[in-house]
């Protein structure tokens, strides 16, 4: 048996473990979201560190043999201190939606958009230059996304919505990039109107290469029937009501912790 | 001496705090900003009301006579539980709103916006019900709102501003009502946005009328040097950099505390 650790700020990580579920079918996973003290994308490192570690140890106490960490905001601050807590292997999303980005541009000119805490510690910026040392990297925060993507405004179509990714990505458009990385987990719930923004740029969801690279570690759980749990620090109600629309099937229960 | 405690999700309370210090300039404040757990306003009611309780602790450990909660979500939410936990005058928004606003009110029509979490609880419009039985309360959750003002995206001539005010209050443009309650501390901040979309409508703003009534509970205090001091939850760098926008002057230090 493989049991996969997930964590995230709330409930956009579900994303990153619907392209888990499809890479690795066979293995159980324990989600925990941390619904009470969600977002993490304004907080400070130190904060969201602290938070990243106690969610984890909720995680370790239920028996993990991996842990992935879908928050891009605590991948991209708390990963070497997560790495040093906790005695199983550690995966974040940005090492892996950098490696994406660096393979799929061809220019070089490459864009990232995630929360304020996500592009402030220049994680992605500094990620993706290892990979690849001609790379020009134009960042941006674009804090109204989350709230754009929670709210259910995510048409294309919608002036509020073109208005709002217009204002955030144009001057990306200006920079010429040819590829995006999407460094949110809401983001993906808002690619129809970002990609109307940015004709022919490439857009890459780290949430599939972090999957390939989970299923890569844990190979041969082919046709095992898995489990799948889900941990909340709030009261679970509100994670329920959007859940299934995240993770693309039913979410039937939630459990209640307190970290 | 007296001395005031306000505690607030974050930074939006020091709205409340500057109404307070212009109506009781002589008293002393002690003003908690909960920056690790902030919004309140997506979250259930009861984890705001325990996130409430610590919050009031700490300042209870600090020495105060009486407590404003500055945040309309915990107003909205928590008051009753507050009330019993704490030894000394607890004093929430929402009740001095909905009187300023059942008396600002000729046709009855009164509007109210706020976060998810005080629109649900129905707060407001119990109390403007219960002090008004003909008035008609049209609610409505802006969410979007908060992170415009956090944006500094509040010029009314903004397009983008004015499609997501409109948005949110076309509706109640439609309900004529003649009165709306800005039912959160970051709402002031879009005045001149949602009165544009809202003409002729009288926009009530809580925190004058809770600050006039703490001067009428705390007489006698013109003239004294009065002392401020600021307790945030996540580490200070943030909120230092945008208190002295929403307090109306200078914040110079801030205490980390862990609640």
């Amino acid at each position: 048996m493989a049991r996969i650790g997930i964590f995230d700020s709330g409930v956009g990580g579900l994303t990153v473990q619907r392209a888990l579920l499809e890479a690795v079918p066979g293995a159980d996973t324990i989600y925990l979201g941390d619904t009470a003290r969600v977002p993490y994308g304004t907080k400070s490192a130190a904060t969201v560190t602290a938070y990243s570690i106690r969610n984890a140890r909720v995680l370790q106490e239920r028996g993990i043999d991996l842990l992935v960490v879908a928050c891009n905001t605590a991948s991209a601050v708390a990963l070497p201190a997560l790495r040093a807590a906790l005695p199983v292997p550690v995966l974040g999303v940005v090492e892996p939606g950098a490696r994406a980005a660096a393979a799929a541009s061809r220019s070089g000119r490459i864009g990232v958009i995630g929360t304020a805490g996500t592009i402030g510690s220049g994680a992605y910026q500094a990620a993706i230059l290892a990979l690849r040392a001609d790379a020009l990297v134009v960042a941006r925060a674009c804090p109204l996304f989350v709230p754009l993507a929670e709210e259910g405004w995510t048409d294309p179509d919608d002036e509020v919505v073109r208005g709002v990714v217009r204002r955030y990505l144009d001057p990306l458009a200006a920079e010429r990039i040819d590829t995006l990385v999407l460094g949110c987990t809401h983001y993906p719930l808002l690619k129809a109107a970002i990609a109307a923004a940015l004709p022919g740029v490439r857009l890459v969801d780290s949430a599939e290469t972090v999957a390939a690279e989970v299923a890569a570690l844990l190979p041969g759980l082919a046709g095992r029937t898995s489990t799948h749990q889900f941990l909340v620090t709030d009261t679970p109600e509100k994670f329920l009501a959007v859940a299934g629309r995240f993770l693309g099937r039913p979410v039937d229960s939630a459990e209640h912790v307190d970290v």
